[in-house]
Order: C-alpha cells, then structure tokens, then sequence
C-alpha cells in the first residue's frame, strides 16, 4: 500500500528554504553560492539515508539512484532543480526534487521493487539568475548548449562558469555532461502550476500535455548622459525614457497578438549610472518572451526589433538586441500522460490536461527522451515570490500521483 | 601683477582626479568614501602649503582662511565641493575649491594683502548620492536643513549620518554647522558651466545672474510579482511598466511647459526582483525637476502627482511620493556681478550674463549672505561624466576673473 509522508515532506521543504541568502519567508538561492552549496551537501544525505546511489556531474546535475531489478534496461528518470531567484519562494522547483525523493521512500516502504531503475535529478541553474541563460544543467545534458560557449559564459563579476563550478568543486569538461543516447526511457517532473488555473477549478493534479517555448533577450541601449540640471529636454538622448518605450511597446507586442497564451516580461532594468541628477547613459533591459505557438513568439521578437529601431532613431540612441536563447515548444509523452491519468483515477484524485506556460528542465529533456509533466496547485497562482505556496494536501496529492505513475512505467519492459 | 599658474591648477585637478573609486579618466568619489577622506588629507596639506589656516566642522565642511588686515571684519567666501557622483568627472566642483586655493596664492604672489579675510570653502556632499539630498554641507552651514532631520538621514546600507561622519572623524552636533549671522560678507563661487552655451558662443566667462530652482523626489511603486511566464498579461499588475509611463509622461510635463528653462530627469530606476523572468513587483523612481520659475517647477510636480495617481488606478498599483527637496530660486548679488565683469574688462576677456540652471552650494550660501558665481566653459556642455573637460585657458581665465573679483571685494570696507 503506498503511503505517502505528507510531513516529512514538507519539513523537508522547510529545511530546504533555510539554505538562503534572503530572510524567510523570501528564499534567495543562486547557483554555486554558499547557500547553494550547502542545499546540495544537505541532500546528498538525504539521498543516502534512502539508500540512493548518487553520482554528479562536471556541471553539478545530481543524479541519485534506486537501483531497478534488471540494471539493463534504461532507467525511469524524475526530478526538478533547487535553485530559487532573488527573493522567490520556496516551492518552485524544490517540490519535483524533495517530492522525487518522498515518491522514491514511499515505493521502497510499499515493498516496490523496480523493475527500471528510478533515478532522481536535480538539475543545475534552472534559473537563468546567474549566468543570464536558464536550464544550463538540462540544456547541456541535452546536448542543447554548445560546451565551449557554456563554459566562456560570465557571472556579472566577470568569472566563467568553468571557474565558477570549479571553486564549487565540479571539475572535468562541460562537454561529458551529455547524457548518453537512451540513457532514460522516459523522465517525469513533479512541478507546482505557477498559474492560477488548477486552484480556481479546484483540480487536484494538472497532467501537462505541452510546455510553452521560452525566448529571452537583452537589450542594450547607449544614449548621452550628462548633467539633470544643464542639459536642455531637445538636447537630450536620454537612454532610460527609451527603454521605457521599448518595454511598454514590448508589453503591447505581446497583448496585441489576441492569444492568452503570448506573455512577455521586461524583469530587469539596470541604469547606468544611476544618480539622481545624471541623465542616464546607458541601460540593459532583459526580457522574457513566451508562447505555445512558436510562429507568434517569434513575430513578438519582430516587433520588438522594430520597435528598438524606431525608438533608436526618434531618441538619438543605440539600441543593440542580443538574443540569449529561442527554443522550441515541447509536447509531452503520450504513454506517461495515460500513466498519469490512470494514477490520479485509481486515487479518484482529479485531474486536467493542461499547457505549462513556465518554462522546465522537461523541455530539453524532451530532446533526448519521451518526457512528461505532473502540476499541483498553488496559491492565487503565484510563483517566484515569498508567498509562492502549495498545501501539505497538494504536495501529497502530487507526489502519489508521482510515485504510482514512477511505479507504473518502471514497471515495463 | 597677479599671474595665475595655469599648469599647477591643471597638476593639481589631475592628482585629486586620481583619488577616486571609478578606473581613469571616469571619477567616483562618494563622500566619506576611503577616497573622498584621501582627498581631503591632500587638501589639507595644500592649504597649509598656501598658509592657510584650517578648520573643520561637525559635517566636514572645511574651512581655509587668508587672514585679512583687519579681521574684525566678515570675511569673503569662496569655494564649492569635491565629492563627485559614480563614473562622472574631474571639474565640476573641485574647479571651484583648487581654482579658489590658485587664485588666493596668485594674490599672495602679487603682493596684495586682503583687508577681509579670504575664506576658501570645502563644501561636504553637494552631490546627493549617499544620502539621497543635495548640498548637505550648505543646506546645514545656511540653516536650511533641520540638524535633527539630517543626523538622522541614513545611507543605502541604513547606516546613519551621523555614524557615517564620526567613523570618518567628524564629531560634534549637526546644530554647531550652522553660521553665525553676517559670518561672510559675500560669498563667489567658480564652476564649470555644466552646459553648451559659453562654448558655443565662444565667451570666455558666464557671469551668473540666478541659479534655478531643484526639487527632487522619490516615486515608489508596488505591484504584483510573479512568474514571467504564468501569469497572463491582463491578470498583471508590473510596477516597471508603471514606472515606464511615469518616467515617460514626466518628460512630457517638462517639455509640455514651453519653456527652455524647465528639465525634468529620472535618473534612478532599481527593480525589484531584478530577474529576467519575475514580473517586477517593486519599483523606485528617483526624479529631479528644475527651473528658474519657482511656479512653473512646482507645476510639473503636480502634473506628475496627478500622472502616478492616473497609473496607479489604470495598473492596479500603488504609487508614493516623497518629497526630498524642492527649493527656491536664488538671484546673485549685483555688486559682485559688477566687480566679476570689471574683472573681466580688466583682462579683455569677453563674458556674458547667464543663468545657471545647475545645483550650487551657492543656492543655499545666498540665503545667509549675498552670493554669486562665475562660470568657465566646459567641453559641449558634458558634465557628470568621464568626459567633462574644460581647457587650461578657460580654467586659468576663470580663476584670473575669480582672483581679481575677491581681492575687489575684500578690499571693501
């Protein structure tokens, strides 16, 4: 009979939120930082009181195993990634990994034995927070970031990521990250919503069918600075009031397009530089641009290099688009959606097919196997902040759902 | 004959350029920095080297005095300041304090002794960029900023004034900076004119006439956070997309007053998370808005009251003022403009009456004693960055025209 432990869960979620470097209830926890590190030691034994098998990478992706009956064949693979944006929450990711592991405890204490091995990911720099690029670890296991670039790419102190996870301790080339063709049958990732849908259907489990296409992008604009008091408003080219009209065209890009599902987002804004009474000189925006239809995404991408055009040449400002990744839409695998579906039946949970519009290490795992996910709900949808928030019923929900599904599809030959 | 040593004025604007936190040619120097206090130590030294009696108060502001023949007379004030803001230059302000210590010493050469002392001022934080207020040191030598209310003003890592300026060896109450009545009998000051106008018309000084009238403010705004890619765009409320059409519609209020003299500038703009795929829930603006008329500057910070609280109900955010400053215009002294321009007919240098639509101690000096100021050209007006220049011939001609004008007034009785 499998029993999931709801509490050990979601002590250990707590646990877990305390490796941070913003005070609770906020959790700030970037890659290869102390905190980060000290999350990663304190999994690592908890991976070993289930009696995991753990082995990592040289970019840091943890992979711990439950050894399956017959090591042949390829094993079942589950799991999320750990690391949290500046003043986020304590959800996002976190419950795929730590919800993996009670899923794993729950198989092994029913008397389960796989026939597949189960193995538990957590996957490095989901959040593009450092190195400017999200999903780095799944990117490069996919084979979908190329190794030399990856290893050249700076932190905003100027340190590469080849120095930076060498001083975390994660040594050898970026190109042996690659998993081997087949190295998974099928991967499953246990994810809060991060949108409001399932709480205000009151769905208990969202069985996601696709995962919507990320684009991000800076952009770098170079006006004139100068003094706020002497500078005359025609003699100015102020570098900020053009990034303001790039953001609100931005904005009107994406709502303008009529589909729910475009969204775009200019998340940062830095000023250079940055006084009162200086004209500001010089900005970087970043943007985030989604969609489940990857023709109308990229038309958004169009009009905001129209846009940076026409703002260029009104304003007497350079504006310079770099695109840091456009990927493609995921759809999820068939065969885990009915596994999915069938668990949430025999637990009479409820259930609903339904698009990610986050963006998932299961994207670029989808690459290189059949891959699926499985959402709970969490609170008025939001994610990304301190109130991010999932109840123990959610959690426990999910994380059966997870294991019978695991169960289900390590099963097979 | 008073000769001004041109080359040592320009070796001695170099040597203090080189005390600063920002790689050559650009110059940061933050108050109480570690560089703004080596600074200091140097001018010490040179005053001494001048024989110039030193003192100091509770804010840092320093005195260097020439002692008069009869010292029961109010001295003549000169001056300006030597903090500057992050990445800008190396003239503005400390033309005014190195060209005032050459023209004491080219009067000394010359044989001329003052009958009132002669007085060169170091003002403490004309710039507003550690704690968020402009001409702290006049503000608190004219009596125009509560001592209670500035002991208290805290830096951005919350440390306060007052701790701030006894670790940097600054005791005493803030109550003791202000001067005694009728402590100066008139107070110049030299600067760079911080806009394009002298050296367009190729004018060799700008006798000030007014200095225009700042006020500066703080706006903030609270929106929701949340997923970049799950919530949807009409379920947003994004303080930065607020703060855009802030920023962008106080331009419009600036320009919309149709008159030259009125600029408005944001020149801060932090976002918070700061994360290329979080929807920004906090925004500070930081504005400053300037003119000659007092009546049309209090007038686009209506227009901007008005415009928060229309972006405020439109977004679904919470917009806050907060008033940091907003001070009146200052007329200069006309006696002092008639011995600037007699000294300037001396020397068949051409000049020109102006405005200065840039922030001076100045401003507040005049609000205790009459004040002026003499203006030098600076390269297409550039200032509050790398690239501020004046020549050697503007720089020696300005601190001629400076010398002169005060060995005319401390020769009054």
């Amino acid at each position: 009979m499998l029993q999931v432990e709801t509490g050990q869960l979601v002590s250990e979620l707590e646990t877990l939120a305390s490796f941070s470097d913003a005070p609770a209830p906020a959790v700030t926890r970037v890659v290869f930082s102390e905190q980060d590190l000290r999350a990663r030691a304190w999994l690592r034994q908890r991976y070993a009181a289930a009696g995991l098998k753990v082995r990592e990478d040289a970019v840091g992706n943890t992979f711990a195993r439950w050894q399956g009956t017959d090591p042949s064949l390829a094993a079942i693979g589950t799991g999320s990634h750990t690391d949290a944006i500046p003043h986020s929450g304590r959800y996002d990711g976190t419950v795929g990994v730590l919800g993996g592991l009670e899923a794993i405890r729950a198989l092994q204490r029913s008397g389960f034995k796989p026939r597949r091995s189960i193995e538990l990911l957590m996957f490095t720099s989901e959040e593009p927070t450092r190195f400017g690029i999200g999903c780095l670890g799944s990117r490069l296991l996919s084979g979908r970031l190329d190794a030399a670039r990856a290893s050249a790419m700076k932190d905003e102190t100027g340190r590469t990521l080849d120095e930076v996870r060498a001083t975390a301790g994660f040594t050898g080339t970026l190109d042996s990250v690659r998993l081997a063709p087949a190295y998974y049958s099928r991967f499953l990732e246990l994810h809060i919503e991060q949108g409001p849908l399932l709480e205000r259907r009151n769905i208990d489990v969202g069985v996601v069918t696709a995962i919507a296409a990320p684009a991000s992008l800076n952009i770098f604009i170079e006006g004139h600075g100068g003094h706020a008091g002497a500078v005359l408003m025609p003699d100015r080219h102020d570098a900020f009031l053009a990034a303001a009209e790039i953001a609100l065209a931005l904005e009107s890009a994406a709502t303008n397009t009529g589909a729910i599902d475009s969204v775009a987002t200019t998340g940062i804004c830095e000023v250079f530089p940055g006084a009162v009474n200086s004209i500001p000189s010089r900005v970087r925006l970043a943007v985030d641009i989604r969609d489940i239809d990857q023709t109308r995404r990229d038309g958004i991408i169009a009009t905001l290099e129209e846009c940076c055009k026409e703002v260029a040449s009104k304003r007497g400002v350079i504006t310079k688009l770099e695109l840091i990744n456009r990927d493609e839409p995921a759809w999820c695998d068939a065969l885990t959606i009915e596994k999915t579906k069938e668990a949430c039946e025999k637990h009479a949970f409820t259930y609903e097919l339904m698009v990610s519009r986050a963006y998932h290490d299961s994207l670029f795992i989808s690459r290189v196997c059949p891959a699926s996910m499985i959402f709970i709900p969490c609170r008025e949808g939001f994610s990304h902040r301190p109130d991010e928030y999932s109840s123990p019923e959610a959690l426990g929900k999910g994380t059966t759902v997870l294991a019978e599904t695991l169960a289900s599809l390590a099963a097979e030959s």
